[in-house]
């Protein structure tokens, strides 16, 4: 496999993001991630916070909402649901991304959203609750909300929007080349592993 | 983490077996499968074949077998149906494999048993239907029913056995340190990349 892009999904607060970002350094290639987000933001029209908060998030897939869609009430767009309608963009996005040449994105089914494509590595980064949780609060800081509350909520939404979009179960390991445990392996060798099957 | 067992679950034909002996020869450590199946069944008064067939497959939970289960009919041992007894046997044999000192173990759900355990390194290898299809045509040869079919039946009786046993649902990938594809990867470099883990 000639491996041209990397994509990396990843649990919250497992050091995923810090991951791709050395990773892409390290080869002196784009990482999207931020970046993709604002980018996303432009070509919706859409806040880049807004983006940020719901581009990866469960759809809206209440009742009213598909009526309001139906009947074109502002805020659904092209007859679709503001999510759907994001969801389509960020397809967008990331494959225009794609084909521009090398390149690491982070999150936004990645995976699925390139899997036409055979020169793709796809990397999901994992880690058990108290290395996460200790993490977040080291990088995010307190909440009112514990550490285990918010990255149950974030698992939650991130495994609904993942099983709506792709149709798959989010965390299988088929759906992956290489999935890593940061807690037990360390972030710096998950770095070193994914360098070493690019070379 | 200092590993000194490394536990290897796979999904059949993905060359999980293959790529654990060759890291067992490359560490000069010994490899447990076909020797710990012999060893197994010697403890438990099974012939090594039923063993062989029934280690990894699905528990029968049927009404009768319970019943029979609580009345100690023969064919279930301590009161415990054929496969838990088979089962706490495997625990038994495997926890004192370990014990003995670094090895490599394939299947038998060694992943679990030995999850208190700081010392494993837990690897899960998987590939596509194409790949496995292939290559068990290859290695078994073939037989009445079409590779597909076969794979199918025997993912089947090892998800089971697993979600029975662990309560965990097989191949995710947060109940292992790392997983690969063997097919995407390819086999060498899957055996290459948990060596390097081990340095």
């Amino acid at each position: 496999m000639k491996t041209k892009i990397i994509t990396i999904s990843r649990e919250f607060g497992s050091g995923g993001r810090t991951i791709g970002r050395e990773v892409a350094n390290r080869l002196g290639i784009p990482f999207y991630d931020k970046e993709l987000v604002e980018q996303v933001a432009l070509e919706s029209g859409f806040a880049p916070q807004f983006v940020e908060e719901h581009g990866e998030h469960a759809p809206n897939k209440s009742r009213l909402s598909y009526a309001f869609s139906q009947q074109g009430v502002p805020g659904f767009m092209n007859g679709m649901s503001t999510a759907d309608f994001l969801w389509s963009v960020q397809c967008n996005v990331i494959m225009q991304l794609a084909d521009k040449g090398p390149c690491v994105i982070v999150g936004r089914n990645a995976d699925y959203i390139l899997k036409d494509r055979s020169d793709c590595l796809n990397v999901f980064i994992h880690a058990d609750m108290d290395f996460r949780a200790d993490r977040i609060v080291r990088l995010y800081g307190e909440s009112e909300k514990s550490p285990e509350t918010r990255l149950q909520e974030k698992d939650k939404r991130r495994r609904i929007n993942y099983q709506h979009y792709t149709g798959q179960e989010w965390g299988l390991a088929s759906n992956y080349d290489i999935c890593l445990n940061s807690a037990t392996l360390g972030i710096d060798t998950c770095v070193e592993m994914i360098l070493s099957l690019l070379k």
